[in-house]
Formats: C-alpha cells, structure tokens, sequence
C-alpha cells in the first residue's frame, strides 16, 4: 500500500458535504443503545429526493447496506465517491418515482460517510471514539432512524425498502415499529444471520485484528498510509467473494493471469491472477472511502441480527409485521441464499399476513440487487403503486 | 495464542517416526520442478498398508489433500496425532482390502509431514528453506510419486484414488503417465481451478502475508510461540467455512454463544458465536501439525492447477486419459461444486473413455469425502473390483 492512502476513509466535517444534511440529536435527548450504553449528540447524515406532501404521506425510507451510505440517488460528485448505489430506482420516472415520492435514506449508525461512528469525537477528549466505540445493533440503527423521521415529520412510511443489511433494518422497522409503516420490502437480506454468514464476519474480524495498524482500534492518529488497511482490504476479499458467484466469476476472470501473460516456468507464490488482481481492486477501493472501524462495527450488528432475539423468538417476531411485505431473493444468492427470502415470505403467509416474493433471475450473485436493476425496479414500483391504492 | 505453540507445525527428523518411510532421490538425481528449479536430494515420506504381490499388479496410491499427509490408514500414535484420514476405507476387509491391494500413500513434496518441503534444510547452508523453496505443482507432486513408485518396484497402479487436492494429482496421473494408471478416481476435485476457488486461496495466502510473524517466510528462528500462527488460523478459517456447508453449519451451531451464554447487554465485538469457537479451534487444531509455509506452497499449487495447461487446453489434455475412471461429487459441496466432476465424466464420455460419475448424498459439503465412508468406499470398492475383472 502506498503512503498516499488515508488512515481512515471515514467522512469529516469540512470533507465536502455533497448532498448530505445532518440531523443532531438534542443534547438532552441521549441515545439509549441496545447494549444500555448512552450516546450522546448522535448525528445522522441523510438526503432526500422528491418532496414530503402535506399530509407527510408519501415518505419512503430506503435503507442501505454494510458499505453503502445516504448516497442512494443522483451523481458522483464533491463529497460522493461514486453515483447513487441505487440510482436506476430512484428519480423522477423512476420505479421509486420522485415526482411522487418523497425518499429518503440516512448512512446508519455506527458509519462513516456523516453518521455518529467509531471515527466521531468522543465527548469527552474530542478525540475519535476508536476502540471506546461501542457495539450498535441493526436495531439501534432503526431506532435512531425513527429519530430522524420524528425530525423530518414523518409518522408513517409508506414503504420501507433495502437489501442486504438495509433488508435487516426493514425488518426491524415493521416489528418495532408497526404503526409507523405502510408496508415493507425486504431484498436478499434474513431474518436472523446464519452461522455461516456469522463465519464470513468472524473471518473479517480477525483478518484486521491481525493487521497490526489495527492497533486494537486506535489509529487514528497514525501517519498517511499507515493505517489498518490491508486488514480492511483482506475482509473486504472475503466479503467481495461471498457477494458474487462461482459462475461469474469463471465467465469474468477463468484463469487469466493479471498482466496477461501465460503461465509458464517463471512461477512466483505472488503472481496473481486475474481475480486476485479485481479483488485487490476491490480492497483498495473500500479502503480510500471507508473506515475500518465501522467496518467491524457494522459487520458485528449484521451478525447479531436476530428478529427473535428478546421477543419469544423468530415465529414470535415475524407475527408482529402487519402490512403487506415485498421480499425478493437472488437465486445464485451464496451469501443470503433465496430459502432465507422464502422463509421470510412463509412466516408471514403462514399468520395470516399479505406476503409475496419475486426472484430475481441473474448468476451474479448476492449483488445482483445492486445490478439487476430491470428486475428489481419494476415489482417494487407495481408493490408500492398497489399498496397506495389499498 | 499461548507460548506453548510450536513455531512450526512441521515433522522433523528426530520427531517420532510412527509408520513413516522414507524414500530420498539418489543425490546424482536431482529432481527438476515445472518452474525449471531443480531440488537435490528430494526426500519423500510414505506409507503402504498389505503386500505387494510378485508381479507387483495389485499397487493402488491413494493422494493427500491440502493438509493431509500419508497417514490414509492405521491409528493415532506416537508420530501421528490422529488416526489415518481413511481409515475407514483401507484395511482387511474394507473396500481399500488390504488383504488383496497393496496401498501406498506419500506425504506430497511441498508438506510438512516428512517430505520435503519449505521446512526442510537448504542444501546450501542447512537452514529452513523458507522464502527460498520454490514454488511447486501438482505435477511435481505426481513426478515425485512416480520416482517413489519407481523405487517401490511399482510400474503400473492397479487405481489411483484421492479427494480434493488428492483427486487433482489423481487427474494427472493418468494424464502424464497414461501407462502407468489401469485406473483412476477423482472424487470432489476439479480438472482446473476456477476463478472462485483461486479467490479462496489468495485470501488465505493474504491473511497469512498480514501476519507480522510470518516475516516473508522466513520465520523458523522464531521463538516458541512467535511462529506465524494467527494468519495461518485466519487462512484456514477460509478453508474450513468452503469446507462445510450452510446447512451444516446452521444445524450444527444455530446462532449459539460459545460460552453458553444469552445475548444480552453485554454486547462485545469479540464476544464469540459457537461458530467462531469451532472455527478457531479448528485453527489451532492445525497450527500445531502444520507448517504455514507448507500451506502457502501446497495452496498456490492447488491454484495452479489445470491439466490443460502446455497441452493446448482441457479437452485436448482430457483425452489423454484412456483408463476406466469413477468419479464422484457431493452435491452440498460449495468449493469443488459437482457439477464440475460431472464435467470430468462428460469429457472423458465424449472422446469414448469410460467413466461414470457417482453422487455422495451429504449435507456436510466438501468435507463428505472424509465423513461420509458408507458412500465413499462401496463405490470405489466395487470400481476396483470390476477393473480386476477387466
């Protein structure tokens, strides 16, 4: 890794702000955490396309995944990496049409693209929180959500929609929150984490505790370029595999090497090949815009994700989620595999409640949310259309 | 990890022998490897379990995978930490009938179990090889077997039979010394690796790399407990996760702490799931037994893998196996997915050789070959039989 990198691609104040706003909690109002511990001034960055209407009706929350932030919609741009992750979905026209929604998605709890995290000041050194940071859970995350809506007057969602981890907070939010929406739409996400996917997380964790820039969590006073990430780029590798799929891979990369050339005598334990060369690509990218902190933080509220957990369990849980419920699964899914979208789909069928899921038909695996735009778009705009009309 | 570990997990001279004998290249013979290097005074460890009989036509070489060694059969014991890896399978009157065959299984050049490998002395200056030892491929592998089988009098294998990367030096055998096969069974390996299976593999050789201790190889002077031994636990952490299955895992662990306990309050980004206590024991299980180096050379020759590779492709390589060929799949495995030992079958039944392809009904993914005995050894068993018949 070269010096040029960042010790943390976390967001600061006086980064360029780019479409971001930021809703602080009052003092007096600490956050009160599912571990009991209190946060104090805890901020959410958000952005909002469209406009709220009078009667704060037509308010859609679009909730994003482990490394995505509020950037759901529009351009690249000063403050923003990249274009919004979600950006073929959401605009005027668009499945989740702007003309008549008002959407909005907030960076969660415990990030780093504007939102209270491991990087923001302690309260009481003003130095970054680092290893004092400690452990959110998908559920604090939707409960400070609730406080961003409080803030923006919005009672009840018409939708609450995500994938991935934002599919973990969609369905938090229709169990903690029944009365506050409309209906829900859960993509390639589950109800509790798996021990393999708990496994995936377990191997990330240990990959940057064994960087030793880690340095247990503080680094943030290290030196440009000596900060934990080959750790971050090694769980990013992990992550990276399990999003995508065999398939696609042996399509995209078979056994080319990455400089093209042929395999032949001069054989070297460090020549790459060509998927290596893309994972590489893929950890150097994550860690010029991400922190490795809320990397681990936000890894460990994904495997404690548990619907059921201190509510009967799941069965429990699932029968407190009222509205009718969108759940779309990725057949070539390794990571959420689509059992886990159907199980979501019976659960609530099984009580009583309206429940359909949509496959999307792709080999790309579990990012095919975030590709499969033609696919996704159309069944979340017809679900929504038709929950408006009751 | 405590003091007590060992620097390396590598068997020494003057470390209890148990079964092991030893076979080394006459010293006016070195041994040239694929990448040109040529290694002096090669020694190969081995075992063999029944008689050879006085034609010397009832020899059956069963292959190691990544992190076996020639212990297939016989007890724990002084030399062995655990019991043979088939024994199940090879024995009087088990479907490897030792009573009849004469089976032979060698520790592969590059382990560490008695073979030479990156732990064995340079000739130079008679330290560790480390960083020096060459990278080596399955080809080497199966070369250095075919000069044991040379030494044993062995000029042709009645069958040649392993799993994983044991079914890769099996492919090549009958690719490379097509006389000297009269049979083969590849079981839950693959005729190259895929782009995914090289993902898995860099990220192993990454987490290792990321270990301080592991000082680019060259760390055998390490003192007790310094060895590089955490990114060797996180590496096999990979392996162990493609190793299993969802299901398995799932059934096995749920979503249960490791010391018992409840989720609760206390909420702490180490805090483990049982899943990730048997991932790590399973990592410190191997740390004592294997050398880290040996996993790197042993890994990066699994990635190399490709029979086509200098022989104008898969196909045109495939044709070269003429001999009656069982090769079997598990359908639960995600690393070496079924489908690809069927391709083995087809390609061998295009071009008008016999095969057939057998399916191992387990949840327990990869690892079946070395679980599930009941539908492993029939097949081979009855395979064997019938190639005697003719």
């Amino acid at each position: 890794m070269t010096a040029a990198l960042p010790v943390t691609g976390a967001w600061r104040p006086g980064d360029p702000q780019g479409n971001r706003q930021f809703f602080t909690f009052p003092h007096d109002r600490p956050f009160a955490l599912d571990t009991g511990v209190a946060l104090h001034d805890v901020a959410i960055a958000y952005e909002t396309w469209g406009r709220l209407d009078a009667t704060a009706s037509n308010a859609i929350l679009v909730c994003h995944a482990w490394t995505g932030d509020s950037h759901a919609a529009g351009p690249a741009g000063r403050g923003h990496t990249s274009a919004g992750w979600w950006d073929d979905l959401i605009g005027p026209g668009k499945p989740l049409d702007t003309d008549r929604w008002f959407v909005v998605c907030s960076n969660v709890l415990g990030g780093c693209q504007g939102s209270t995290g491991p990087a923001s000041p302690h309260p009481v050194d003003g130095l970054p929180c680092g290893s004092r940071f400690p452990v959110v859970t998908v559920r604090d995350m939707v409960r400070a959500q609730a406080r961003l809506a409080n803030h923006l007057g919005i009672d009840v969602w018409h939708s609450v929609i995500g994938g991935s981890m934002g599919g973990m907070q969609v369905l938090e939010w229709a169990i903690t929150f029944p009365q506050r929406v409309r209906s829900i739409v859960p993509v390639a996400t589950c109800a509790q984490a798996t021990a393999q996917q708990i496994a995936w997380g377990a191997i990330g964790r240990r990959s940057i505790r064994l960087d030793p820039n880690w340095r247990g969590g503080d680094y943030y006073d290290a030196e440009p370029g000596e900060g934990p990430t080959e750790g971050l780029a090694v769980a990013r590798m992990v992550a990276q595999v399990t999003f995508r799929s065999d398939n696609v891979f042996t399509d995209r990369f078979g056994r080319e090497l990455a400089d093209g050339s042929e395999l032949n005598g001069r054989l070297d334990l460090w020549q790459r090949f060509e998927v290596e060369r893309y994972l590489d690509h893929h950890g150097e990218k994550l860690i010029r815009r991400f922190d490795t902190n809320s990397y681990l933080a936000i890894g460990k509220a994904m495997d404690l994700h548990d619907v059921g957990r201190g509510r009967g369990g799941l069965r429990s849980a699932m029968a407190r989620v009222k509205v009718p419920t969108l759940t779309m699964g990725i057949w070539s899914d390794m990571l959420y595999p689509s059992y886990q979208q159907r199980q979501i789909r019976d659960l609530l069928v099984e009580q009583g409640g309206r429940a359909e899921y949509v496959e999307i038909d792709s080999p790309h695996g579990h990012d095919a949310f975030l590709i499969e735009f033609d696919q996704v778009g159309p069944p979340i705009g017809r679900f929504i259309d038709e929950v408006a009309k009751g």
